[in-house]
């Protein structure tokens, strides 16, 4: 029987450091995305320090949680599009060119947030990503995501 | 003798608990702004869990300095705008609509970071904020965001 593998956990140890999806930083927010058929999901409940002010998450960490989810939607979506498995060599790696994020409501706290991204367009070098984040039922926020495809070390 | 304070220093309660800016929230970043003739300055040194890769800073802190300095810079500007000290009522408060982050090079690690604002433009309920982040003197991320003046309580 095939556990579920999230999409970080065939990041290089070099990438799992990283302080939004590495599984290896202890103090970090370790996201963990999936394949919910053409979308891309990540479920992330807010700690209570990640607050803005009373009830209302911090725009920093939604821009951060946006920001992972979506360069790991990227790099997986390029991996499916090669029909490889994510644990196949070369490793394939994208970083943020662009980040723009509006934020449409409050989010609220206490509340386990969703991210659902899709791929917008895919280039050589670049994909684009739209990644909205719900509180709930509520779309709270909605960022377009540049990510550009490091060249092979 | 007038001892400087800094931006931060005149938010109010509900406000100094922000993971980004808040005085009193003793897990966050706690980042302090102040003027340089026209531009909003802010200094902060990269701690090691906040990278991305072995030696780059992680772009959420990035995005999340970014944020909470240019709102810092829009409330300033704002009491400055209407000849007002930061400590007098009622109290200006902004958040964010729009945060758009283009991340030009990787940010190195072990180098303080130095956010410099501007005001780009102001409007009766918006204003607009440039903000660059300069590691060393290399600039190394440029943002644009739209900052949305909260009706008074």
């Amino acid at each position: 029987m095939k556990t579920l593998k999230y999409f970080q956990d065939y990041y290089s140890p070099q990438h799992s450091i990283c302080f939004g999806c590495g599984s290896d930083n202890s103090s970090g927010l370790r996201i963990k995305s999936f394949w919910e058929g053409e979308e891309s999901v990540c479920r992330f409940m807010p700690q209570p320090e990640h607050t803005a002010f009373p009830g209302i998450v911090y725009g920093g960490l939604i821009a951060s949680l946006i920001d992972c989810h979506s360069i790991a939607a990227a790099i997986a979506a390029a991996y499916r599009s090669e029909g490889r498995e994510m644990d196949t060599l070369p490793p394939i790696m994208y970083v943020t060119a662009n980040l723009n994020v509006s934020y449409l409501k409050p989010t609220p706290m206490n509340t386990e947030l969703v991210l659902r991204a899709r791929i917008r367009e895919v280039k050589a070098r670049k994909t684009v990503v739209i990644c909205s984040l719900f509180a709930g039922e509520q779309e709270t926020a909605k960022a377009e995501v540049i990510a550009v495809r490091m060249p092979q070390l």
